[in-house]
């Protein structure tokens, strides 16, 4: 990546700051703002606070809003979900596939913190700002090959024909993105105090290796 | 429970319609637009206009968008909630438990169509409106019974050690009200058009029945 876009040439605008480094620096501070206020209730204004410059460099930058958020979509929230999706390509064995996915979802969630409110607020929630930006860019050949990968497993008769491979996806981030992002929540009621990053992490992973290599049951009578 | 309130009476102001039909219409409505618009995105006079009723009747009834609130979470809420939670209390065996959660939660969703949305939008959620007031009022009794037969299950050796009892409420929620409240979501994604209800109740049971059920495998060395 060169250090200075060549759009910066001739127009001279940024002053305040170099170029990629405050683009970049928008752009995380966005996420920040939008993982804690929502994106509804997050302005332009706010953005170029926290990144430390000027609302016209947003502007500059981006655009306009829309824009900022095509921008989060493609370079942000799709690298970190290509990252935790792509090596599950790598393999076909259903238990390490599904565990590998916890793992990295954790890994991305620790180095992205926005990571788990950013989906709750943004992506599940009805009128989030970032929902079909994502749906649209999204390598869907990864869900297929997990979905492909639990079918043919049943296929084989080693993983629980009741279970639908559709949901597996939402089954791994219900495990994982709902806890972390509503660990503060949970903090405040007794009987769930303490509950850590770490307890998330290993309940999914055993759970699902449970689920997902216990010899089936015969179905129930239709 | 008598038809009509005693301080309908002297006051006689409702005469839209029956006195407790227009409360319980009232608090019915409010649901609805919740989980369509969020509680941020209704107003008193909306709620007033879907139920048939002038706003100058929600004040009546509610004094004000507070006691609305409190309302819902006490008598619409906690009565959903019980009616799924209480017979947990009925029995000590974890399998059997935790299916018939899912079961009532399917239940529950399929008589208040509003419930898998309000969830999402306002307990989960950041800024939720409903979270803070349903906390105060849920009887935790019976999900410290949940987390007391996870954990002596485990201490017999019956369930993996690994799980996390405190995580297995969420863990049944992230199952069934996840995938429910964001069914239309995935509807538009190619490759999970056509999930429906029966198969998310027919997975999140088969899920929890074997990795609860599993033998125990050894714990990773540490």
């Amino acid at each position: 990546m060169s250090a200075v876009r060549s759009r910066r040439r001739g127009i001279g605008r940024p002053r305040q700051s170099t170029g990629i480094d405050a683009r970049e620096r928008l752009l995380d501070a966005a996420l920040v703002l939008f993982a804690e206020h929502g994106a509804a209730g997050t302005t332009i204004a706010g953005i170029a606070a926290k990144a430390g410059v000027t609302a016209a460099m947003v502007h500059y930058y981006f655009r306009d809003r829309d824009h900022l958020l095509d921008a989060i979509a493609a370079e942000r929230l799709l690298k970190t979900v290509s990252a935790v999706w792509a090596p599950v390509l790598e393999t076909d064995d259903l238990v390490p596939m599904v565990r590998g996915l916890v793992q990295r979802i954790l890994q991305a969630t620790e180095v992205n913190p926005w990571l788990p409110s950013l989906w709750l607020r943004e992506i599940v929630s009805e009128g989030g700002q970032l929902r079909d930006r994502l749906l649209k860019i999204l390598p869907f050949e990864f869900v297929r090959h997990l979905v492909g990968t639990v079918a043919s497993a049943q296929r084989r008769g080693t993983v629980d024909p009741r279970l639908e491979p559709r949901l597996m996806l939402l089954t791994v981030i219900g495990l994982t993105l709902l806890p972390l992002a509503t660990i503060r929540l949970w903090q405040v009621v007794p009987i769930f105090e303490g509950v850590t990053r770490a307890d998330v992490a290993r309940h999914a992973e055993a759970l699902l290796a449970s689920a997902l290599s216990a010899a089936p049951r015969r179905a129930p009578p239709s």
